[in-house]
């Protein structure tokens, strides 16, 4: 029976200081780290295990994924890392915290664009100082400005089906470390979540999720790994 | 031009206490982590960049690539970990440390062990603690149960030609993030170090070793980085 895993990133600076964070690259805070320890220890306790995992190319996914990993003595296993399970890019609001993107645009039009399905925020100012043209990491991508979930969900699922949902199909365990909406894609997509509904769906960071699923990938039950 | 940079993993636990580690997945105690930090810093210093990684099975291999990357804003990277780039396997050595060795070997036999390029090391004893047969990460692979450095070699450099070469001369620079004795493989090979000498060179611990390559992988030039 094919056993995914989802786990969002413990917390990140940017999480802390609630600022739209998107696809800037900031780093775990050391609450972040524990929460990404404890997850590894949960589940190895649970006596859950993996053949394969993936995450994006974010340093506090990666790095969730490598220190549950090495909690789990799985530091060996394969990662494949891509950008399409990235975070949704925020486009002209990353670096802003709540106070200052309300007062930019108003509380009204900040909840259209964190609640709606298929608005993206504007495109990032030509001055941004958080542009990522120049990125190595992104070269040769043809990387979005900016993105609606739709968008986000629309990039992360072409993935999902070329590269890791063979891998389920090939009876692989697989690990996912990654973001609250590259996982709600996935969770949308694997659930059956209609539009009006996924945005509401708050993943928390840390927690594993544990899908289990039929050989057509259908899961027959879905549930938090938790020590509570 | 070709280039590639070899690091051997930061002190381990078992390197302070002197006994022979070999497979057996030993982590990196502080000073490693910052020694693998102060490599990845220097890198980024110097001017070096990378575009795929290889590392080992064992922990403290990947941990000192994990910990030079993440000083080098590179955690992205794509990393092939394979048991190809382990440590010597040191069969009945494994776990005991100079004083326990030399009672129960004698000082002449284990320089011989240590200093000869062909003679492994005993086998493991049928109780040993060491023993790695029942360890996941193996399953599949035909292990070796204690080897010379010759074995090593002959290990290392199939997957040498196989997977790391091919990369090189497609253009990549490459970063190998491995161990004292699949580095003297490497080295042995890339700069033609005669048998009897190999086992007298020194790899020290997360110092980077640069190796400029013609195209068909001549060393033009090899030299440590260093802050001195």
């Amino acid at each position: 029976m094919p056993t995914l895993v989802l786990i969002r990133h413990g917390q990140s600076a940017w999480n802390l200081e609630n600022r739209f964070t998107g696809w800037w690259d900031v780093n775990l805070t050391e609450k972040g780290e524990a929460e990404a320890k404890a997850a590894g220890e949960l589940l190895i306790e649970k006596g859950h295990d993996f053949d394969l995992c993936f995450t994006s190319f974010q340093t506090r996914a990666i790095k969730t994924l490598n220190i549950a990993l090495e909690a789990m003595g799985r530091l060996w296993l394969p990662v494949e890392k891509d950008w399409r399970l990235n975070e949704r890019h925020y486009g002209g609001l990353t670096g802003l915290d709540k106070a200052e993107t309300a007062a930019k645009h108003g509380d009204e039009q900040v909840k259209i664009w964190r609640r709606s399905f298929d608005v993206p925020p504007p495109l990032p100012e030509a001055d941004s100082p958080w542009d990522l043209s120049a990125d190595r990491r992104y070269a040769g991508i043809d990387i979005p400005q900016t993105e609606s979930l739709k968008d986000t969900i629309d990039r992360v699922l072409p993935y999902w089906e070329s590269r890791i949902a063979p891998e389920l199909k090939a009876g692989k365990r697989v690990l996912i470390s990654a973001h609250g909406n590259s996982l709600r894609a996935l969770v949308k997509h694997l659930s059956g979540i209609p539009d009006d509904e996924i945005t509401g769906l708050e993943i928390p960071t840390g927690q594993p999720i544990v899908y289990e699923l039929a050989d057509d990938l259908t899961p027959t039950d879905r549930y938090y790994l938790s020590k509570r």
